[in-house]
């Protein structure tokens, strides 16, 4: 269904030619985000450069009851930018600059298609930067952190883009401009901030943002340690939180990924290890120092085979590359990997790591572990082979089966990759009934007509029914009244 | 309006005698919390016992169209917990017990009518507590902290109760409960968990809360530093914050207080001090020496006349001390004080003392300031004489200009003891119409019939227009279909 002519000019009216992207070949860059598996052309796309071209093209959707799916970079691993075929993408890539930086105040003001490391470099020649640090920073934007409410692996330390966050300027459903946030540490009312933080797109559009820089730590340092069994390496990671560190990062490499990497850099990690730990520590010399030799002692307790500490920038930079090239390293073992993001309470690392394998091994498909051990975020990555007649099928099942796991042990089924398309029916079983009407309720108190991102993040009361995860009592749902959302 | 007979046997029904107060003289001890110029007798109060209890009454007031005010221990300043003529009162002091203590996984799980302090008292033999302290500790309780994201003194460095919290269990208006947040440090949906934080029990009643512990830190150093100029200590914790240290609290006193303190128990405040700092900071051993060295260096550069360093427990006591006497010092300098809660961006510390001194003169009131000077919170007391006709008036308007100054200077009209109704008119100068209406929609997604704390926290765009703060078009709000909220 073709969008209606009066609203197509009303889009002309208001935004300059080459913010309009209505010809096939153009539209298919934006046939789908990291999640490429699924794919669907827009009805059209709008590139605005200003929030008020952002307002007048939310006005005239709302008038014409258009459905409008935001996209920062298009980096996200869970479809959250999937295109609606009635619908239109709203591409935040042309807003673009950095509109302030403040190293007083240590404030950058951003509008939201500033790339995540561009603020970083914009801050380093004033000693500060921004802390979250997702694997894509390269590419992926402040608006879509925002949306994804992204992390990364000094999330540990450092928190999340909500923690890193003091304002947004949010152009809502009906094109009004909504200031929400503020400078103090609290506001009063309530808080828009942390509710836009994960929103996937479905209560408003950021069209600016700004954001706490920190001072880059004077020290940091890293220690290696080699295991002999991934449960020891899950109780080391437990036993350094337990002595009261907060290590900037603790990341863990099973011996499938160990292999995956040395195969290709050889980054010096043993290619017998059960597991290898990355702890990283920062601050002030002095901290360092004290923390650095606590995690040797702690990782020496814990069983470890052997240990190395990495403190001057080189060093460090040769203990991360492992770490870093793990997912094109998992690419080259097999043709296709798909890589699961699912959070445990750290205490089950151990056990839980050795249900994926039994998991993986009864589904005839290999999985290697590299992961956010500090705060339980597991990334397995199932590797497998799409060009295999039922292979792709069997490896989302797997997966299906890892999230539930994640969930039994007290786990959620996303650590930062979103919900987006792909989770949509891993949420049915995240959440009951109540919840899930109050996400709703919610929902429509910014979005009343459900034209934001529709069919993402929060499944509807009538999907879960047929996912079998809600009661339906005499051929009703529990609330008739959401039915439609 | 006495309650229906009809909805009063529904009451009696779900609950316990015991747990139901309707004579005239037990209810006065309901009639106001720690905004006691603000009473009213509520025409019920019900103590219910248990989550299924909380549920019944909620039910039935919903079916009834009854009102429903909160009550934890009654010690907010803002009147959050002033009742209602035609409603009851729903106190939690009797659900005050810890259910669970989890000295690995430091969690521990209570009803929200367990004081603040009673959670470190019974986390300590672990080695753990509970971080936010606000002044109130010893009586005030979590349901409270909750509904008011409480703070403390420390909550610069660790946060407010929002950073302190993992999972809340909330009975909705419609009596349904709800489970939000969890184990990890992200849940997928919206931020339900953070959205509760400050909503001052206009979105429904916390019956459970899962509290993060922290370790007791290892050492602890206070140091006191004495400057000859308000200017001069508003300059040196911007040097300290500047520095990148982030210190447990630094609080400050100006000379009407220190006087005020010295002559109330004598603590070793040079009585003529401009202002004196204490900045505590804790952490490891070798941290502690270290930032305790670059804080003294700090205030010397900052122009301090005077610095002394507690490093053991008894001497830090002493510096801690006189500013916890503050608030009772003052009390002792006029018959009565007003305490006024703002924030403002740090840099503008020493200018802003500065015109509230030049405001309090005009007024002829004189004004205390002891304040968490590292978060901009500042706590002017203003102190006068109810008893002298008018001078309760002449207060209350030095209050409302100190507020509209903290907002023009980029702050907030409220740091940490809410909106309640004391601040109900400042809000419509501290958002727009925009804000203010996506306020109300959002809470008429979880309280359709605004039963819950009516005539708080969120002013009606009515009443902002009322108060001159909205523009008003052709006799129409700016948001007709919210009118009535």
């Amino acid at each position: 269904m073709p969008l209606a002519p009066r609203y197509l000019a009303s889009l002309r009216a208001c935004l300059p030619p080459a913010a309009i992207i209505d010809q096939t070949e153009a539209l298919a860059a934006y046939e789908c985000d990291g999640l490429s598996a699924y794919r669907q052309r827009p009805a059209l796309v709008v590139l605005p450069e200003t929030v008020e071209q952002v307002q007048a093209v939310m006005r005239h959707s709302a008038a014409a009851g258009v459905p409008i799916v935001g996209r920062g970079a298009g980096t996200g691993l869970s479809g959250g930018a999937l295109p609606i075929e009635t619908g239109i993408v709203l591409g935040l890539s042309r807003m673009d600059r950095i509109l302030k930086l403040d190293p007083v105040a240590r404030r950058a003001v951003v509008q939201p298609g500033v790339r995540n490391l561009a603020v970083s470099e914009a801050a380093r020649s004033h000693g500060l930067y921004y802390a979250p640090d997702p694997s894509s920073q390269i590419a992926c934007s402040i608006g879509g952190n925002v949306a994804e409410n992204s992390g990364g692996v000094h999330c540990l330390k450092y928190g999340l883009t909500v923690h890193n966050t003091c304002q947004l300027k949010v152009v809502a459903s009906d094109g009004s401009l909504l200031t929400i946030g503020g400078a103090g540490l609290d506001m009063p009312g309530f808080d828009l901030l942390a509710l836009m933080h994960g929103s996937e797109g479905l209560l408003g559009i950021v069209v600016e943002a700004t954001l706490k820089l920190l001072p880059l730590p004077a020290a940091c340092g890293v220690v290696m340690g080699v295991f002999p069994s991934v449960e020891q390496a899950g109780d080391s990671v437990a036993r350094v939180i337990g002595a009261g560190l907060v290590p900037a990062a603790i990341e863990m490499l099973d011996n499938p990924a160990v292999r995956a990497v040395e195969a290709f850099i050889s980054s010096g990690y043993p290619l017998d290890a059960a597991a290898v730990l990355l702890c990283e520590v920062d601050g002030g010399a002095e901290e360092v120092a004290a923390q650095t030799a606590q995690v040797e002692a702690l990782f020496r307790e814990g069983g470890a085979q052997d240990i190395r500490i990495a403190t001057d920038p080189d060093e460090r930079a040769r203990f991360w590359a492992g770490r870093k090239a793990a997912f094109p390293a998992a690419g080259r073992l097999a043709p296709d990997y798909y890589c699961i993001d699912g959070t445990i309470p750290r205490r089950h690392i151990g056990k839980v790591l050795e249900s994926i394998n039994r998991l993986g091994e009864k589904a005839g498909l290999a999985v290697a572990n590299v992961f956010h051990a500090g705060d339980g975020n597991l990334h397995p990555l199932i590797l497998y082979d799409a060009s295999r007649p039922g292979e792709l099928e069997k490896t989302e099942a797997l997966g299906r089966e890892i999230l539930e796991l994640c969930v039994a042990v007290g786990g959620t089924i996303t650590g930062e990759h979103g919900v987006g398309v792909e989770k949509l029916d891993a949420m049915c079983g995240q959440f009951a009934a109540p919840e899930l009407a109050q996400f709703q309720r919610l929902r429509r108190a910014f979005d009343p007509d459900r034209l934001l991102n529709p069919g993402k993040a929060i499944p509807t009361l009538a999907r879960c029914a047929e996912h079998n995860a809600m009661h339906v009592h005499a051929g009703q749902l529990p609330f008739p009244e959401l039915e439609r959302f």
